[in-house]
């Protein structure tokens, strides 16, 4: 049952301004739920009662059963896996290899993979592609690792391995019943999408999010094995940052600069969530019109306000939360900021 | 002195909305300005009296004092370049070899460009450039063509050449008093930006843009030589609609597709400009959190209101203003569609 009062939340969104020169030339709104693991809201903005779709931001929770399932510990996952697992990667070489190293241990290849392919993420990646005579295959897709984690646990329970992409196939089943776990919620009748890599994307409400990623960082309430599961995830991601992303971004800079303090991950459409380990409690935020930029400097700026970052993680992070804009002959032209109070 | 009464608007902006399955996944909010020639607003949503930087849908302004100065007469500038000279480019063979053709032409080179360098916008030109083992110059910035009609008008009438993207050069100088004959507006205290390629941006409201742009689509009220020089622009973008966006742009598809019906001009930051030469109107829109998606899909949505789009034009643009989201495995996963009422 969910803790969480039935109250309705009043307060407003908050706003991420782009200034250029003397205005403010775009601005973002951005919904958030900060709870703890028992549901108890610590801070809201904007509606967080109504579902939004998670996106890959929830990887960290789909990637619980590759471990419970025992399949992790089977064909022996490493912790640079299990990053790479939850990660939404650029599509360099390290994400790639991994993906191919890992797929040929579970006696499968790039041609199980169900996600479709497209070109690397990291720019500078898809151009030293194409200089190789190269094109993209599934192995790029930022979401590999995760489907190569499906297909691992897939292997491991003798499920069917074709279809594995379904939301009635059992590797969906078991994610929306650790998603129905970590919220309290019945998710049968929930809103489902279609993702980018084809699997089902479930509409679950921002506070019920962040109470999801709060038992996540603080899992002590849960099943033994269940919280080992999910300090191991933290383990690989905090070690393995650059497997959960790549070059030049925003879950890499967080999760390796905050060694264990946040562990991050982004969403498409504006998504962020995160877990905060020493205060037990979770993150979720989403910018209304689906922007990155937005939903990365809303992260900053509520971390700061919880007074979760320290020099060295500011240092690492101020680049995407922070960030100042400069144009094509390196002038700064502009910043993007957010102010928790409109 | 500005025909439009100084009533203060009142209705609110209306929505572009994201759908992803059952649900919608972001929302958009839209400014946007319908006007005549004598600052009549036909219609508005949200407050269309601050000042908002018009960004690259301004460059057919912009690009008014090279021919008004007889600079492209003097160096027999094609009906290509003048549509190049309102780009924003994709950086593709076509415009590259077109811009340095044009400044070999006026004495000049690439290293004379001052907008700064960046890969090309359209991806599979900056992998053939990658593969060809190249980087991108300034030739290749989306603003190249703008910059070589500034460089060209700079030779004409003997400015210095470097430095003719400061406010003060003669260059700009002449740009700020083209918008100030266009919008009857006094823009000495205007709100100035630097834009990505180091020009001034001027901020300008939206009713006043649009009046601007229905000046330039009807200019039948201007010095004869003016109204020649605005006719020369937009049939020069209908007639080469490719030099003004290029491959799988709106820009590009809208400016053909609409045979001079329609001239078209997306800026950074969600900014569209449009003229309706026929009706003798101006449309002038603003996406308030700066996404290009937003901006696109609000003009197709406020050019079907007024009537204005047949079958092959609607072919040419709906799938970028009515567009169908397709996943990584081309499913169709959701769609973009504005609506003008909320």
């Amino acid at each position: 049952m969910n803790n969480q009062s039935s109250q309705k939340s009043t307060s407003l969104p908050f706003t991420v301004a782009v200034t250029r020169g003397p205005m403010v030339e775009s601005r973002h709104q951005v919904v958030a739920a900060i709870s703890d693991s028992a549901g108890k809201l610590v801070k809201s903005w904007g509606n967080v009662e109504s579902p939004v779709y998670l996106r890959s931001a929830i990887k960290p929770l789909q990637a619980l059963p590759l471990i419970e399932s025992g399949a992790a510990d089977a064909f022996g996952v490493s912790e640079k896996e299990l990053s790479l697992a939850c990660a939404s990667h650029t599509g360099e070489p390290l994400h790639v290899e991994a993906v191919t190293a890992w797929l040929d241990r579970i006696g499968l290849g790039i041609g199980d993979l169900e996600c479709g392919s497209h070109w690397p993420t990291y720019d500078p990646a898809a151009r030293a592609l194409a200089a190789a005579g190269e094109v993209p295959t599934a192995a790029h897709n930022n979401c590999s690792g995760k489907h190569t984690g499906f297909l691992c646990t897939a292997v491991h329970l003798k499920d069917q391995i074709k279809g594995y992409i379904n939301l009635e196939h059992p590797v969906q089943r078991r994610i929306k019943k650790v998603l129905e776990d970590f919220t309290d919620l019945d998710l049968s009748d929930a809103p489902v999408g279609i993702d980018g890599c084809s699997i089902p994307t479930i509409g679950i409400p921002l506070n019920w999010a962040a109470m999801a990623f709060a038992r996540f960082a603080d899992p002590a309430g849960l099943d033994p094995d269940r919280a080992a599961a999910c300090n191991r995830l933290q383990n690989a991601i905090s070690k393995y940052p650059e497997m959960i992303a790549g070059s030049d971004r925003l879950c890499t800079a967080i999760n390796g600069a905050a060694k264990g303090r946040v562990v991050a991950k982004v969403g498409a459409e504006g998504v962020y969530l995160a877990a905060l380990p020493e205060q037990g409690i979770g993150i979720a935020i989403k910018a209304i019109d689906g922007t990155t930029r937005a939903a990365e400097v809303a992260l900053g700026a509520i971390l700061d306000e919880l007074g979760i970052l320290d020099e060295d993680i500011h240092r690492a992070i101020d680049p995407f939360v922070r960030p100042v804009l400069r144009n094509r002959n390196d002038l700064t032209v502009g910043e993007i900021r957010a102010d928790l109070t409109t």
